[in-house]
């Protein structure tokens, strides 16, 4: 059995966001800001995508920005805002400790620029209050900053009651949706969302395409300065291919998105249930106010780069955290903010189903787990130090 | 007859191209961070990528970093060199008046940041010379950006001179080889090129897709932070299809590149002839130094806009320039920097050819450019004017 259970890191494309792309390829390939027929029937397909993708995200074409992806949105979102902020003497952003490093890099970037960044603590729970963000904002405040769901450990953040905080005290509010889009309900406007980031490949469209939605009267900054396309905010030839199957990819998520959760959320919650059977385990992350797809656990004396491996052998596709710090060996920051210590932080598991995910698959991952856990703790010296009291357990 | 003559703008993308993307969008669809075997696999064919696009620069794979296209690797190859540069108390920048606007743009962002930009003076032929670069170096000189081919009128520079006078002075050298590449042969370590930005979708590969060669010992900041994806210099979810559509688009066109401007050439030249016969045109760009497509001219008393869309009605696609203008008012920058005076430069046209290409579509586009003009010039009262003598005929 092959199980991919890494959806978060990225998705399959769909066959119909593959067949929405492949016309644009070779087919509809004029340069959209030619004005010859080749190159205005491009325009009229990316003109249509906008107003689509605005429409499913409850805004207005033109607050659309198409990027390259998440983390491109998440940038130009951000810098924007601090290049405000700073031309009014604002220069104080809060956030909080669990971003993707998209935002929280970036973040960094502007605090070597005197910014003064404040991290919101996170609860146990993987979640951050509206009371924490009114209590942070200031009079110098510019930014508030605070992802839709986490990356990780999937908790949702009450994203519409953080915005209506954010929107009474008059601060800019970017939520990165990149892990939500697709899977939960998005109105931007409902939501008190200023600018939000998405990216294609997290909903089973395309690699390389994002969106940042920017509310009418929020002002961008260009990260890439050139010609006048995406409004003058955002050099380069339009990735049209990528807008289309991305378009595709988010219609038909938002309206299969009830039923797929129906299905899903008893699934993951199948899976939660299994796993926490494993002893000396721990679920990261509420477990209710979570992704519907998203499953997070911790085991104690257990190495996850060797979980993940003998996972895979087992053809099961999972992940320890984010993709995109994979490469690093530290623990992860999401867990740490949590409060997870450094030894059981470095036991993490994070399966991520998708909507094809079966009943059966997640009771093969759910043996696989727990097999592979067992394993690796009857050959582990640490697990032996707990056993005869050497060490205290953790968990 | 339907004649695409916009390959400048952009081109359709090879047979080659899209079968090489396609196995990427929904089989080998896994995150090239991730861990397990999906990732890894996809991370594999990232590598391999990445090494044959080194080989065909004349690179080290290491010195490849993917960017979402030609604009974005612009930006970043301009912005490191002059926050380097800075650090270092050397805040001039050598480029020239014709760049495209992905430097232009970026040169004026950081004129505002208190950067001294000298744009060199083109000559009336489209050339700047290695002796105009070696009497503008100065001590605190951090960058010379000089584009390898133009996007107009596609005149092609002494890259390789031009990089020698900059090697023997120290001062970073960076080219945007958007149009060249794929064109003309490149080979960076023989051409003395520090920094070199090039797009796919110049090349029959796909959009949304570029490179920026940075020399080993070359700075880079990010433009995009988050991720450690591109050795931690390009933050985002690699754009894996695209990368592999990229890749065999230019290993294509650098296989074929030879026959195919044997081809070209003829083809160019027969159209450069064909339209030096319609009275009052002048042919834009040095005649031998161009890329083997490109047909640039301009004709007295003529609007370029309504000269594309009469073309467009024959089936001829067209531009007058830059598709990355086509949207302003504004005369060309390109054609006043090689002193073609605003009513004159108003009237261009840009043609250019593919490989595929023939000499029957270039007979008819010479009849049919010949017949819009002078159908133009009898409706327009301008002509009636310089006919008369009421004006003078600037060419």
């Amino acid at each position: 059995m092959q199980i991919y259970a890494d959806n978060a890191a990225t998705t399959k494309m769909s066959a119909t966001a593959v067949h929405a792309m492949l016309p644009y390829l070779a087919e509809i390939y004029g340069n959209p800001s030619s004005l010859h027929s080749v190159g205005q029937q491009a325009n009229e397909a990316l003109c249509d995508a906008r107003a689509r993708i605005a429409a499913l995200l409850g805004c207005n074409a033109r607050e659309i920005t198409f990027t390259s992806g998440g983390s491109e949105a998440d940038n130009q979102a951000i810098i924007s805002a601090a290049i405000r902020g700073a031309a009014k003497g604002k220069k104080h952003i809060i956030s909080t400790a669990f971003e993707h490093h998209a935002v929280l890099h970036t973040l960094q970037k502007l605090q070597k620029q005197g910014f003064e960044v404040e991290l919101l603590d996170v609860h146990e729970n993987g979640l951050v209050t509206p009371e924490q963000v009114r209590d942070a904002i200031r009079e110098d405040t510019c930014l508030v900053t605070i992802m839709y769901a986490n990356n990780e450990i999937g908790t949702v953040q009450p994203i519409p009651e953080i915005g209506a905080v954010c929107r009474e005290k008059g601060v800019l509010f970017h939520t990165d949706a990149v892990q939500a889009a697709g899977h939960l309900h998005i109105d931007v406007k409902a939501q008190n969302i200023d600018m939000l980031s998405l990216s294609a490949h997290k909903f089973h469209g395309p690699k390389g395409i994002g969106v940042l939605y920017a509310r009418r009267g929020v002002w961008l900054e260009n990260l890439i300065e050139g010609g006048a396309q995406e409004h003058g905010k955002r050099a380069g030839t339009e990735n049209l291919p990528a807008i289309m199957g991305m378009t595709a990819a988010l219609e038909d998520a938002c309206a299969n998105m009830e039923r797929n959760n129906a299905k899903l959320i008893p699934l993951r919650d199948r899976l939660m249930d299994g796993l926490s059977q494993i002893p000396h385990s721990i679920l990261n992350g509420d477990r209710t106010s979570r992704l519907p797809g998203n499953v997070h656990f911790c085991f104690e004396a257990i190495e996850g780069e060797s979980l993940l491996l003998l996972l895979d052998d087992k053809g099961v596709q999972a992940s320890s955290g984010s993709a995109c710090t994979s490469g690093s060996l530290d623990p992860s920051h999401v867990l740490l903010a949590i409060g997870r210590p450094h030894e059981i932080a470095h036991g993490s598991l994070r399966l991520s189903l998708s909507a094809e995910t079966t009943v059966e698959e997640v009771d093969y991952m759910i043996e696989a787990v727990t097999d592979v856990v067992a394993y690796l703790r009857s050959i582990s010296p640490v697990w032996r130090d707990l056993q005869t009291g050497k060490q205290t357990f953790a968990i």
